[in-house]
């Protein structure tokens, strides 16, 4: 009689409308019935990307979206700029190395965003570098990276565009790809918009179209431009993940009948309640100065046994939260707030949380953390 | 109040255990629990694929699987010898002609198998072939090519392997990898495995994976050695389609549970009735001489609009069938049988074919289609 819970940045609990539409009978991927559902669901797709252009969909987890980004967009040999500060801002790095691009990385100590004035910098320096490339929320250290201010930055370079991994961060904070000037952007299914893994998401400027049409890298499966094509008949270039495509349509329909403004601050709201819990139990942010509102992202205290935390949540609990990753290892705690997650998840995360401290031998006031979270929430609008 | 019904070769009906498996509240992949269902998926994989080796298990359709092939096998410039007998044939010869792989073509007229010998003789000109790539089951046009004698043939060359589609053909009738020398083969979870589209798995015997070790084309989401590490501690390398290899755990407990050699009579004999009952209506089979068990391809017969079946089908009766792809476009229809399909599936498309046929023009007396399918059936152990 274990009642289970999901709270880390990832899979993420799924929307219960989205899992009926998905139990019911398949259709085929080339019935007129499918591509009425492509097209409502490409609509739909550009309101939540606040974009005038087609957000392709690919059959794959989201590094298949970012690898689709480098191989379409780049050729061996172009110079390529990356945010890395953490374990995604990583997988950009490789993803460049692997097709020969010329790679340039910044380094950013974990927990910390990118200094914009550094790409500033970067591409004052080397003007002719073709790709910048980030994490709008970086997963594995729960920071945000300023991209509106990135995207101003690369916007007058005329052979340089910015590559934004939003899989993380679409839905859950604003991100304007049109308005600020961010050529790519990289979503999920399995983040804040509550299906399963197994579908990216990926919206392309008219600028960066262009840098398509150059690129001499191999690719078939994830070919955006044969994508694009396909797309533009409300088809798929391959067999498509059908049924994640028709949970996404119901996704899609509740952020529409919701509105992405709402939805956007009920993030924010579960982000602060979040923090200031965490703070209020005197635990350390990892990203204190630029937190991501997708997860939330904590020091483990002193001589505490920083890989206990997850498990106990787990083994005592059944609450999945995530621990650090790598070089974070044992060091920090993450707990995500994003997608099908409601103030009442929170609090149950913060009062497990409480417990599983004290029995570690942190000292904890039961309450207090989950007092301060919704004392955030009920003063910021959360109350109705 | 109008049922719908499935019998296009891909995405099939679903298994309904599976579907209410993948309706559950979904679970973190780096779970203990989700490693356990993994662990078994591997074990369960092995027994379907008849092999020794691990099956990986990609997030993406076949055709991400077919393109990791490629890529992590190959290198520009390797010899490539490819059947090309259908729409899949040539999806191998461009996926071979993007890695820049010298290709060499083998056109095979649609409808009609390799003949083997035409391998054995290009091998012997050209022993320096690298790969010989084929399908199993060419869903376009419903042939099977015997790959168990390109296994005899191309074992003995040292320096070449043999790569298999069998994306439409695994859990139909015999793939034996291990025994046949079939050193890769590809499936994918829409077909005989009765999932939703989405995974991809791919088999790889000791002489694939030593190609691996010299390949050069960049790969990053298709790394199969990626894979292989991270699969033999039960992990994936990214995201997986946790949904879907949920759903998998499902499937091939009851493969096992029923038998393999029992299923693959189920499909032969499901096929066996098609293709009977289609030339009791006077109609010409399109791969008269090797037909595939997964799928049958029926000429449309001189004077009836071709286009109009599936289209009829569909809209009168719910009814999906595939029409001709390509050159076949308007000449074939295809009656697809694998997966969670059985003798009535098959009755009614026959059933609701006969009267659209009788109202294309085409002479039918009613029931002959459908007597000739079950008395098959009834012959060939299925009453039971």
């Amino acid at each position: 009689m274990k009642k289970k819970y999901l709270l880390a940045p990832g899979p993420t609990p799924l929307f219960p409308d989205a899992v009926l539409e998905m139990g019911k009978p398949i259709i085929h991927h080339r019935a007129p019935e499918f591509a009425a559902i492509l097209a409502q669901v490409r609509e739909d797709l550009k309101y939540l990307f606040q974009t005038k252009n087609d957000v392709l969909v690919l059959c794959s987890s989201g590094t298949g979206g970012m690898e689709g980004t480098v191989c379409n967009l780049f050729s061996p040999g172009d110079k390529a700029l990356v945010v890395r500060g953490g374990k995604f801002g990583e997988r950009w790095a490789e993803l460049c190395q692997v097709y020969g691009l010329e790679t340039i990385n910044i380094d950013v100590e974990w927990g910390k965003a990118i200094e914009p004035r550094l790409i500033a910098e970067a591409l004052k320096r080397s003007p002719d570098i073709k790709g910048v490339f980030v994490q709008a929320s970086e997963s594995s250290t729960g920071v945000r990276h300023d991209v509106q201010a990135l995207g101003e930055i690369v916007r007058p370079y005329e052979n340089t565009i910015l590559i934004v991994d939003a899989i993380s961060a679409l839905g859950v904070f604003p991100i304007l790809p049109d308005q600020w000037g961010l050529d790519v952007v990289v979503a999920g299914s399995q983040k804040a918009l509550m299906l399963p893994p197994g579908l990216a998401m990926v919206n392309l400027s008219e600028k960066a179209w262009r840098f398509a049409e150059t690129s001499t890298c191999p690719r078939y499966y994830f070919d955006l431009r044969k994508e694009r094509k396909a797309l533009a008949k409300n088809q798929s270039a391959y067999t498509p993940a059908v049924s994640l495509i028709i949970g996404l349509k119901e996704v899609l329909e509740e952020i529409k009948r919701e509105g992405l403004e709402k939805v956007l601050a009920h993030h924010a709201r579960l982000a602060r309640a979040t923090r200031t819990a965490m703070e209020a139990l005197g635990l350390e942010l990892y990203a204190k100065d630029s937190p991501s509102d997708a997860v939330t992202a904590v020091k483990v205290p002193p001589g505490i046994d920083g890989a206990a935390i997850p498990k106990m949540m787990r083994e005592q609990f059944g609450i999945t939260i995530a621990g650090g990753q790598d070089r974070a290892k044992g060091k920090i705690f993450r707990i995500a707030h994003l997608g099908y997650v409601d103030i009442f998840d929170i609090t149950t995360g913060i009062a497990a949380l409480e417990m599983v401290l004290k029995k570690l031998g942190y000292e904890v006031t039961f309450g207090k953390g989950v007092g301060a979270a919704i004392e955030v929430y009920y003063n910021s609008g959360g109350q109705g």
